[in-house]
């Protein structure tokens, strides 16, 4: 997989997550990802065509999630409801858009469909595609969340 | 929603169930999707571009999608695993590829990323988007499926 196309989402994430919900994430090792086992309470996902077809998606533990809502809103928020899902379809489209005007200033045109958000205990997601699926694993103090992204070779 | 964009994803359901599965499967009465409970126990999400923005999505309950895996490769399974989430994505694959190519004969040029595969009990499936999400239930003699289709106004 290309490191060109993979750079810009893990800059992007830690980029939307500061500006957006002033949370610090401190990215760890990204690893090429394997089985299909759940990296969080609750998903975004978002499908991407142009330069190159995949998808990405982002799961994050209910603590990490609760607190980018809170910050978010300015209001506390402790349970994943509608709100929380809603909001992770945001931070998905926005991760999604910041790496592609990254990508766009190398010459790299990607287009994003509309995000969809999976929740639910353990639910697993498995990319389809041909090429690898690199994980990028991110620490918050109030949790983790990982970014996935996997594209045809 | 354009009419013209739904029905060719519901032909498309039944066709590749029928000549891919050999399942009859019979529409119920499409619904325009309010809450986001899980109306099955592995979905299949794909991201869509070009003339229109969006995602679809195919949720099976269980016995469904081990009748259909046990037709596809002639041997019987009654769980879902790896093998059945590979499938799931490439009916999922199937499906909108053939919606699209019926698209295309009305001049609707749709584009798709790769599919996402999501299991476990109870999940729930958000899309969104700024337009309504559709939802077209089917009953097959070994279960239900739902497809649904969100896209942007």
């Amino acid at each position: 997989m290309d490191a060109r196309i993979i750079n810009p989402f893990l800059e992007a994430a830690t980029n939307v997550l500061k500006t957006m919900a002033m949370i610090e994430a401190t990215p760890g090792k990204p690893y090429l990802k394997k089985e299909s086992r759940a990296m969080g309470d609750v998903s975004g996902i978002i499908g991407i065509t142009g330069a190159a077809q995949g998808s990405m998606s982002i799961s994050f533990e209910k603590g990490c999630i609760c607190a980018v809502v809170t910050n978010l809103f300015g209001a506390s928020v402790d349970e994943i409801n509608e709100e929380v899902k809603d909001a992770v379809g945001e931070m998905t489209n926005m991760i999604c858009g910041d790496a592609r005007r990254r990508l766009e200033g190398d010459g790299i045109s990607l287009q994003a469909g509309t995000p969809t958000v999976v929740a639910g205990q353990d639910h697993s997601i498995t990319h389809i595609h041909t090429g690898p699926c690199l994980a990028m694993p991110f620490e918050t103090p109030s949790g983790g969340f990982t970014v996935e992204v996997a594209f045809n070779d």
